[in-house]
């Protein structure tokens, strides 16, 4: 069960939230090697790894039209109905983030705008395995369409029929993404960002994975390919009072620990009857759930922390830069105006993390590890590039020239200097 | 001379536009260790770096407020008024891309919005040495204290006397930077990476330098702090045909050239006249640049391409993705409709890259080494996080509550789906 932290000092809170650090070393050297082998031999290396790690003969690496069509006929009509239903909501919400170019007129004669642009290529890793992220397809594929990208690609893991997931081949086919390889772990990143015969090399991969998958994101994220966000186990923080409804915040813990044992929980309250109520709502619910022993390996390293007032709450909160955080207090729209750090915010008894995680319409793919510091989650903003451009008149140049050339020759750039002096000396030919 | 290349075949461009790789695994280790001794000794280890690369005893490692005072009688009044003439320009660009967060309901009840928090604290470094980059503190400190970071440090080299450049301090002081370490070097950004006695630890770490800087940023990347952007020598390419001016586009390839002699400059056109007129100016004018010798460096790796039409040219230009782009074609706004992925571009025959490195307003922290194919320059956006917040009221926990569920269930995440189901099963109770 989770431990209870009282009042602890402020000079132990870093130390007590800390996140675990996981010695890569000797991960990276085997990854190293997944990548230049996929970078030099090609399909025949996804072949290859593909047979070892996932126990299966791939009879093509690309999955055909005909698979993506059928796939259509095996999801279930209730499970299609929710897929709209959450695309609907994601794609209202992404939309509206799409601004437009203004041209700004710094002084007489200089117009500068930023225009933005989709990035070429972008590649979506949908993770398979225990729990087929079909919503990490919509969350990623949706703004990728949105933005325009021209060419979107999925690489997800085969089952052991070789097949993908039926839903996330239905998905791929409702969002009209372009390609989509059934190949998953490191091998695929490598693919990816090397490019094989069949799956092309993209400019920027996103999506979330296991450890493989992440070291190998973040190898080839040095020289090779742009990145969405730095990776971690996911994680929840709760902010409760004596008004929130302990069985609530239970199941927002529970929700949370079920995605690994690595996942980090943490409920920060001024309230010691909440916290004993939640212990032993989690107790309770924790019975019935067949994901059990996970959540249950999570919950013993997460922490209930008792603190004396909300201003401590909010101090700690910042400080940890939670990827989710649910505040569950009666104030909550008080305390979401002192939120700094945070991927994704939860407000009021009726909003739980999975709301979130599949359909109210913000994007579930978010910073962990405290990356929520310096990172926002996954937006439009993710899939392009926003160039500046600046036209400049003969009359322009005139204004800002002398400031040009003095602050040049302040840094001692003659020819910097020079490229302004050579046009405003020159007579105007037409 | 720069070399020229006629026609190349496609299958030739990729070779064409490689940029030099730089065997970095030496660097690295040495990188690693100036790092993790910041880290343990601090001050003391600072201190002891300045003394070896710096040749230089510390007398302090912060800059106090007398000698920023100080500055400003020793800044001519000539560079104090180009640098507020960048500033104003800078400033009224940037305030521009300031967006307004706005409550959009996705579907009945649910209320979802983005919105945008200044990151805690950001380390700005500015390189001192032979060019020391005042407009980089413009281009750095401007949009931070715009976007309202609470905390904004500069780390830059001292001189030989221990002073740093003056134009650098009364920068500082003009715009409020709340605290200038005399520090440089691969020091410098582990001590903003892990923070020292004297220098806070912050959220993200912006600026150029050396590559000691350049490697000592990715490593602490990895899972210490953000960066701006990966680094990589600066970049030029000009798009020009036989209406150009020939004087003004070897200024600005010889702008370009002066930076280092790892810069890279791609002159791209259609014209074999243009290309004799260019290289017969850049002899004349090489002669007089006091960095002649950098610049003829530069030149003896770059290129001159002649190409069939203004199509290849913009597809050549987009395969390599500069970090600058000139146009001076005729038809420049035609061409610039085609840039897909560029840095910052410079249309017309009065736009030197110049005009943006200081003061047109566009920010000149851009993506280097074919990066702008995913990256965005420095910007707003650079600055601060966009955090998602949700709030949903019972009845729109009813509205999206099945599709939760169900996408929960096919992701077999029941605790995920429980945390809706026990919501909407339990009676309000008030």
């Amino acid at each position: 069960m989770m431990n209870v932290i009282n009042y602890p000092e402020r000079a132990q809170w870093n130390e007590l939230l800390q996140r675990p650090v996981m010695d890569s070393t000797i991960l990276e050297e085997q990854i190293r090697r997944i990548i230049s082998d996929v970078a030099g031999r090609g399909d025949e290396a996804l072949m290859d790894y593909t047979r070892t790690f996932d126990r299966v003969e791939l009879p093509s690496i690309e999955v055909g039209r005909k698979e993506i069509r059928e796939a259509a006929g095996v999801v279930s009509g209730e499970l299609k109905h929710a897929i709209e239903e959450a695309q609907w909501n994601i794609q209202t919400f992404h939309k509206k983030q799409i601004t437009r170019s203004e041209i700004i007129v710094t002084t007489a004669g200089v117009r500068c705008w930023q225009k933005s642009v989709p990035i070429d290529r972008v590649g979506l890793y949908i993770p398979g395995g225990t729990a087929p992220l079909l919503s990490t397809a919509l969350m990623l594929g949706i703004p990728a369409k949105l933005a325009g990208c021209p060419e979107v690609v999925i690489c997800t893991p085969p089952g052991t029929s070789g097949k993908i997931n039926p839903a996330i081949s239905y998905i791929a086919g409702l969002l009209g993404i372009d390609r989509v390889f059934r190949v998953g772990g490191a091998q695929a990143i490598a693919a990816m960002a090397y490019g094989t015969e069949t799956i092309p090399a993209v400019n920027k991969i996103f999506g979330p994975g296991n450890q493989y998958v992440t070291m190998a994101k973040q190898i080839v994220s040095r020289n090779r390919v742009a990145i969405d966000l730095p990776a971690g186990p996911s994680e929840l923080a709760v902010v409760a009072d004596d008004s929130s409804n302990p069985a609530f915040v239970a199941s927002d813990l529970l929700s949370q620990a079920e995605h690994g044992t690595d996942s980090q929980v943490l409920l920060l309250t001024d309230s010691r009857e909440l916290i004993r109520q939640v212990r032993d709502q989690i107790e309770r619910q924790l019975e019935s759930l067949p994901r059990k022993e996970i959540a249950t390996g999570s919950l013993a390293h997460s922490k209930i922390i008792l603190l004396r007032d909300q201003q401590e709450i909010m101090e700690m909160v910042n400080l940890y830069a939670p990827e989710h955080l649910i505040i569950a207090t009666k104030n909550f729209r008080d305390l979401a105006e002192k939120v700094v750090n945070a991927g994704s915010v939860f407000l009021g008894n009726y909003t739980p993390e999975s709301a979130g995680d599949y359909a109210s319409g913000t994007n579930h793919t978010l910073p962990t590890n405290g990356w929520a510091h310096a990172f926002s989650g996954v937006n439009m903003d993710s899939f392009i590039k926003k160039i500046t451009f600046q036209e400049i008149s003969r009359y322009g140049l005139h204004n800002i020239g002398d400031a040009v050339m003095i602050l040049a020759e302040a840094e001692q750039l003659q020819a910097h200097s020079n490229s302004v002096a050579i046009r405003l000396n020159t007579e105007e030919d037409e």
